[in-house]
């Protein structure tokens, strides 16, 4: 309770966590003049001219909209774009505290994915990127597929993209411990939302061949309604067995080699982490709960074990993605983040540790060296396109 | 050329001139806790459960979304969004430096009024209010009436209301140094667009009877179709007699207390200002080039004379309103800029010239008193509400 009480009046004390900064004084006429008018004609002249210099002399050159709809917010579900706003607010401060990067908090109204769109793009010329956040599938697909035809500035949803980066990562460096080859090894996605859908794909894009997918219908196969079509295509594409469908998680445990779970508290039983091949590698990354407390999954015989929090060792936190992300796709003029862009990022932050073990497969947030590597691997990515 | 050199300088040095601040350093685990997730999570749930307290706990309680669609900007006219933006964002830059006010600059697309309005909706959760900036009319008026019924913040748009303000401020003061009732002047607006009409209604909010409006089809009447009907009805309002109907500018000169021009470069000649009454007031707030030459009006016969630009005494510059007016409206919780307000805004600016003169009918815009009088207006506003 004291810790609460410190947290509302520490986000209360600047009503928020953040401030817009002026980065000129104007203390006469003449600085005035040059700050506002009559000499800021002299850029929107210039501007209406050449439209694309507005991301020279102003702002939305470096911008980015963290958006939110508040309707998947952290492990609390749909409550709403207000409820979500203080997430995107702390977001925005850590893209500031740890990349530099200025990032402006937004709240949507839940309207139809082609009003968001429209909401969106009718601003988007205020930005230098979009970062989407805690917003539910399978809207997020939808739009953020409608938003990357629409705009020509990158556009990132961190739930997908950046959860897939840091479990892939996190997954290079377990594989290493282990010692089998990440794409010979069998995994479960359990959990097929936003980042479980998104981690899947990427698993699948770096050529993992044995994945299957388990949602609360059990085993995702191509012909089950229940799921989305999403869900669905994805499973198609993995050629998961129709005689697999709807078979619970424990049913399909058998022999395999990764647990990833982006689902719910305590779904995963020290049972079904028996089942598993020998050295098990579980992710458990429901939050604030994770799918098995990792001590029971160490007694069950998992190897290396990740979780959502910081109270145990391999924290995947999307922390070790986005600001660096960010920061190369700004620098570097990157307008999409493509699966290989994704893969190269997983690969310098798996690199960042320099000696993984059980447990240390992902550096911490607080390792000065994340955010350069990820802007690193964004320059190198970039460089390869041209 | 140098200047310009400069000013593009100065605008590219930080990719515009505002920067997001971070108001909470995060270098630990305690920290990131408290800054962020898990204990973020603390504010979401009481934000869900009182959306209220999003106010108190997050930005969205000080952030004003300074917003223009480009369509009006300057003396520059429709040069797009992208060009409308350097605008925004000096305004912002003065919110800031001058009332610590947190605004952000936002451009966007051309859209219909239906669709800025659905756009600005969708995202006014993000914002303790809205300013309307650099929107042509009478996009302006449509857009601004349908946000304020929309809305439960305070929509302002600063070419109407900002402007009426600070033409009624020196008004007040001109009046008294030429010795007349500001009441039973007799009146010509010339210009008809988004301030002009602000600033005609304002001055028939605070009594003055005999006002006459112009613009390019010459005096506008109720039954004049050439205008749009917001100018039919407001010249319905004033009782505009039906024979002055596309009466030339010059031919209602004659005997005219107070011309005030918002309408465009040298439409005022030295012949017309031969015309008025005695001791003619000329506001000739065209920018960057007044209605008439100060030098000319003057030599005309013209005892105050108040322009647009530094260059002259007695600049009408909006600044003077829109940085304490918002501070104002922020720190009382005032939710509307109705004439009243308006017209208490109007005297406590007036009110600052201690000894107004021809030459100091307005206070300038580095006086520090500006501020505090413009806010403390608003809060004794606030106060006889209740």
């Amino acid at each position: 309770m004291v810790e609460q009480d410190e947290i509302l009046k520490l986000h209360a004390a600047h009503t928020g966590v953040l401030d817009i900064h002026s980065d000129l004084a104007v203390t006469d006429k003449a600085d005035l003049g040059k700050a506002y008018t009559p000499g800021v004609a002299v850029i929107s002249k210039l501007i209406a001219a050449h439209p694309e210099l507005k991301a020279k002399y102003t702002m939305s050159g470096k911008l980015v909209a963290l958006i939110t709809d508040g309707s998947a917010v952290l492990g609390l579900g749909n409550i709403g774009p207000a409820g979500g706003l203080p997430v995107v607010e702390g977001k925005a401060l850590l893209y500031k505290n740890l990349a530099g990067i200025n990032a402006i908090p937004l709240a949507l109204n839940q309207v139809s994915v082609p009003a968001m769109v429209a909401t969106i793009k009718n601003m988007s010329l205020s930005f230098a990127g979009i970062h989407l956040e805690d917003i539910t599938a399978p809207k997020c697909f939808e739009l953020e597929a409608a938003l990357k035809d629409e705009l020509d500035i990158p556009v990132y949803h961190d739930d997908q993209e950046g959860t897939a980066i840091v479990v892939l990562a996190g997954l290079i460096n377990a594989a290493h411990v282990v010692g089998k080859s990440l794409r010979q090894m069998r995994i479960v996605v359990n959990g097929v939302g936003a980042s479980g859908l998104a981690t899947a794909r990427l698993l699948a894009a770096v050529g993992v061949k044995q994945l299957t997918l388990v949602d609360v219908y059990g085993v995702v196969t191509a012909d089950d309604q229940r799921y989305n079509q999403y869900q669905r295509n994805l499973a198609k594409q993995l050629g998961t067995p129709a005689q697999l469908k709807g078979q619970p998680l424990a049913k399909v445990m058998a022999d395999q080699d990764v647990f990833i779970g982006l689902s719910d508290a305590n779904v995963l039983s020290a049972g079904a982490v028996h089942l598993m091949n020998h050295d098990p590698i579980v992710f458990a990354l429901a939050n604030p709960v994770p799918e098995i407390n990792p001590a029971v999954a160490e007694k069950a015989g998992a190897t290396v074990i990740a979780t959502g929090s910081s109270q145990y060792p391999n924290q995947v936190n999307n922390i070790l993605a986005f600001p660096g992300l960010f920061k190369g796709l700004l620098t570097n003029g990157v307008k999409q983040v493509d699966n290989a862009l994704q893969i190269q990022v997983a690969q310098a932050l798996a690199k960042t540790v320099s000696n993984p073990t059980a447990t240390t497969i992902v550096p911490s947030v607080f390792d000065s060296q994340v955010v350069p590597n990820v802007t690193a691997a964004v320059a190198a990515y970039a460089q390869a396109q041209h």
